[in-house]
């Protein structure tokens, strides 16, 4: 076998940079060529969509975004340059001078020497329509194309962001990161909201499973996260989660993404919630400082009035966080028969509540929700009796037999996590591409 | 709505910090306090796994593992500590002072003053045994535990921090994160091979789709990256794909992660491959300086010579890389009529061939695999027709409608990539929880 250190070597010795092609001018991202300090004529190229086109009578001015952020450069052209093409949805690449602008209202332009029209965009058919604010509900309708406008670009940055910060968080922090399985055969977690996966019926072999057992798509990570803090004390996931949930809600979506993290040694749920806090705000403190304009026109132009679910759950919990002032309030030890069998039993008889903690924060409710899990055997053994889960969960049960740890963990929806700072009331609109009851486009 | 700010502020507010209990020694993974260096006496306390025992007349040799590093932390106590239930297997929570080690087998050891076994561990139940060096298809057996030993301790450790290589090699290139849908309405490009999904038996409302069309598991994340590509110019997305293969072969996997990439305005292959070439790179590097001692287990003691498929193709493959030299080697511009209709044609009548490329690795085979797309409205439109897929892809013809631009990207199958600097030579260890044919446990 090639050692990783040959593989690296070799591939060094044999690099495709070898011919590198000559460039005119530098290629320039449009964030970074907006970052330019004191810009003094480089020979710069820049390439991306037009969002704006203002013809004057010497000059013509574009506006040319690249999704790199929320701001387009400015490019000054002569008016020689005008043409049909050049218009609202056409990619194009500018060669010029970056030079320092007169206006106030950006820092650089682009002097066009060179404007190249690589795309053209057909206004009529293209549903985005210049200068208009379209609502988001509009935008559903075409998920392929939506990217393309101020609002979406903002989200899906802010998206990308968050996820960078949630690895980094866990990284920096000791975890370790497991990919935990989208396909499952543990069925009872979910009960009736699970989805099925068979070959597709082309394929099909009539009366018999593909993996010989039914198969499911994953409701949660956290019990195969738990085997691994049998041996890593740190752990998290990150990764897609499903519902087949018959609800078109604004809270509700069939793929949706969770962040799941369990921790051994733990000693109360205080270390959970500690966790929990440094997260939430890390990430969020990461967002704000990448991308504050992102942010600022989600809460200027799409954030509306606290909606809150109409379900009398969430009604609950919308009085709990106002009670306490409006803020983030997490909730404690619950009652024992509400929660499910793996979460640890305080020793608080005749109570009977166990060590479990949501984090309810305004416009949102639950955000997250985690617990000790139960690591006597004999409590677990007998909890699963009494459910009669004993065989299916035998391997879940053997986790205690062998070093057994006390130890908790809890979950994070993404897109809660996402609404919740960006104030989007409607879940669908955080995601890529939502996938819900009636609706799985693409 | 709250502020991202007001709700940031809020936290700090309520901080579920505010009354710290004291902790009486500073608690350190075994990774940091094997790291002190000149270690003097710091009161700390360790917690984790045992991993070897040691009864001398008057000393007692533990190593106790907690996952942070394949190195265990040497505790020395006094005899009087022996107990039978400080075994292999047990987890424990010591006590002491850090000091310098007198051996040179180590830097640091922990004299002990208080060891508390927190679980205990069967050992004749426990199918991981003391000082043996289990096959991994034995292991294999044991999902829920395998993740105990040394070996997929090392290769779940490299994982993770190639996982997190590569959102860092994406983040720090200007790449923006894009989660991919895993259910997905089309079914054309992986034909037969498709996971088909409806909500499980119990709730299924025959005769009618949750989704009303038919859903399936994603083959490939790319049509979906190539939308935001007509908005962000750098896009990438990391997660599960799937395929239904009937095959149970050291090299395929029911359900593997794919790491994919888009770049807009690319000028030829050649862009691309020096994208491939530095997320490789980049990559490896940084698994061999955060974890060379796990990559070195690997090398010693679980790589074995190289093997591959047997299949005529994959022969071929070995033929190519051993030709040249047993080193990566990269293949371009494929024959058009055995590639998928995305992929781009070259202008090199009567040849017909498409801008292809794959990258093919010693051990292995193909890794990456990649194309520029064909973004020419009216030749996209005739592959589309020709192949009778005009009416399904009228959103991805409608991308070439609006500003369409020149672009490509690749996939790099995770799994194969850690087979190949690993040198593990089945797919099923370098995954936590390997799904496959007449195989979902857990």
């Amino acid at each position: 076998m090639l050692g990783a250190r040959r593989l690296l070597g070799a591939l060094r010795l044999c690099s495709s940079v070898s011919c590198p092609r000559p460039r005119a001018t530098a290629k320039l991202r449009v964030r970074d060529a907006l970052g330019v300090q004191d810009a003094s004529g480089e020979c710069v190229t820049v390439q991306g969509w037009i969002r704006s086109v203002r013809s004057q009578k010497e000059v013509l001015f574009l506006h040319v975004n690249d999704g790199s952020s929320l701001e387009s450069l400015q490019v000054v052209a002569d008016s020689s340059f005008d043409s049909r093409e050049l218009a609202f949805g056409s990619s194009v690449q500018v060669q010029g001078q970056l030079v320092k602008s007169q206006s106030k209202r950006q820092n650089v332009e682009l002097k066009a020497e060179k404007i190249e029209v690589v795309g053209t965009c057909e206004a009529k058919a293209f549903p985005i329509k210049y200068k208009e604010r379209h609502p988001l509900e509009y935008l559903r309708q075409y998920p392929h194309l939506r990217c393309r406008t101020n609002a979406l670009g903002s989200i899906l940055r802010v998206r990308s962001e968050a996820t960078a910060a949630i690895h980094s968080y866990f990284k920096d922090n000791g975890f370790m990161h497991i990919h935990t399985p989208v396909l499952t055969s543990n069925d009872c977690e979910g009960a009736g909201e699970l989805f099925q996966v068979e070959p597709s019926s082309k394929i099909k072999v009539p009366e018999e499973n593909f993996f010989d057992v039914p198969a499911f798509l994953t409701v949660s990570g956290q019990l195969h996260l738990e085997v691994m803090s049998g041996a890593f004390t740190q752990v998290f996931t990150f990764g897609p989660t499903f519902r087949a949930e018959n609800s078109q809600s604004r809270r509700h979506l069939a793929e949706f993404y969770m962040v799941e993290a369990e921790v051994s040694f733990v000693e109360s749920l205080q270390d959970l919630m500690q966790v929990m806090e440094g997260l939430f705000k890390a990430t969020t403190e990461m967002v704000l400082s990448h991308c504050p304009e992102d942010v600022e026109l989600c809460h200027q132009f799409i954030a509306s009035g606290q909606k809150w679910g109409v379900d009398l759950q969430t009604e609950h919990e919308k009085y709990l966080v106002r009670h306490c002032g409006n803020i983030p309030v997490f909730v404690i030890n619950y009652p024992s028969e509400l929660k499910p069998f793996y979460m640890r039993e305080n020793e608080d008889d005749p109570q009977n509540t166990v060590a479990a903690v949501d984090l309810l924060v305004p416009g949102v409710g639950e955000l997250f929700g985690g617990s000790l899990r139960e690591e006597r055997y004999h409590v677990l053994e007998q909890r699963l009796a009494r459910s009669g889960l004993t065989k299916a969960y035998q391997w879940y049960l053997d986790l205690r037999k062998f070093g057994s740890v006390p130890h908790g963990g809890f979950g994070m929806g993404f897109e809660r996590y996402l609404q919740c700072i960006l104030g989007v009331d409607n879940i669908k609109d955080v995601i890529p591409f939502p996938r819900f009851t009636h609706s799985c486009l693409l």
